[in-house]
């Protein structure tokens, strides 16, 4: 399986391609940063990001991509940028019909380094090591990516399973459709649960 | 001179386009809602806001586009939304080398009311009466749209006369690109100033 992670920003949005399976060594596929200027209008640097995002998603075709969650209890102004890049990381996987799972930071840490307070120097550590590298790719936004790339071969099996078994149980029980299993105002903010989108 | 005014969210999505110029009674060209069921997934309420929007602009054709501009004091989760459809909206327009304005919901208030604390309802029955409809517009979102699209054809053009005058001056003082002059968080929020942003 080949996952796509995305560390959501407008002024560095990280990008890293994975590829493995549970419980054998990921293979880095490729990472690299899409960065666009403080200083440049608002519309030129979201069509920069949403572009790119776009250009990742046809080079390196991904089974499935995963994106940071945006929380609520962040500092508003950056959310904004965030959420942004990841609605823009959403429309170009479902365009092309790859799935979209969501994972928290938290979650991300703790998959890679089996704790959820990790800092940046010890997640880029974890990463170049399991990835076999010299050193954890730079800048941190594109190790974050990768690092999200790796939670997902990992964890996300798994969530999808114990997701696709509660929608069959309630298709069984009731006629609501798949959606609606989720929060509702997590799904009216476009934040969707930890588990697989239908596309 | 052709508004097109967006007041942006996932659930409903307002779209008014009106026509005129200052010292004219404005003309309404068409107005509309974008909706998401709050249960479908997210990439695909995304998309369909995304998609949306860039079919409003191809049919109509603005000059302009004029959105809310998101702001920091609200509620995070609500955020999340309209920044994403905010995005989106920036992104079709500048594909399409449409610029994009922002105007607060206070600037819009003022605009045609007279007054930033006017209500839902006295904003619609404003908009019904500069445009000579029987009723406002509805929902209230598809009437905030038009508005929007009202108070970007009376503020719009001053506005862009005094930052171009501001960006002269600026350009002659000092070699900073344009859009440094932009406070730079807004700048990485993705927020730009209620202003011409070059497209």
């Amino acid at each position: 399986m080949r996952v796509l992670g995305v560390d959501p920003g407008l002024t560095r949005c990280g990008v890293g391609i994975v590829e493995g399976q549970v419980g054998r060594p990921p293979t880095l596929v490729g990472v690299g940063v899409i960065r666009t200027p403080a200083d440049m209008a608002a519309p030129k640097r979201l069509l920069r990001i949403a572009d790119g995002l776009d250009e990742w998603l046809g080079e390196y075709r991904p089974d499935v991509v995963a994106v940071e969650r945006v929380f609520a209890d962040q500092n508003v102004l950056s959310v904004i940028g965030v959420a942004q890049a990841v609605g823009f990381a959403m429309v170009a996987a479902e365009r092309r019909g790859i799935p979209v799972f969501q994972h928290t930071p938290t979650e991300v840490k703790a998959a890679i380094t089996g704790s959820g307070r990790a800092d940046k120097a010890q997640i880029g550590k974890m990463v170049a090591r399991l990835l076999k590298l010299d050193e954890p790719p730079k800048p941190a936004d594109a190790a974050d990516a990768v690092a999200l790339a790796i939670c997902h071969l990992w964890r996300g099996g798994a969530a999808q399973r114990m997701e696709e078994a509660a929608a069959k149980l309630s298709a069984a029980s009731s006629p609501r459709p798949q959606g609606a299993r989720f929060p509702r105002a997590a799904a009216r903010a476009g934040v969707a649960a930890a588990s697989k989108v239908a596309s």
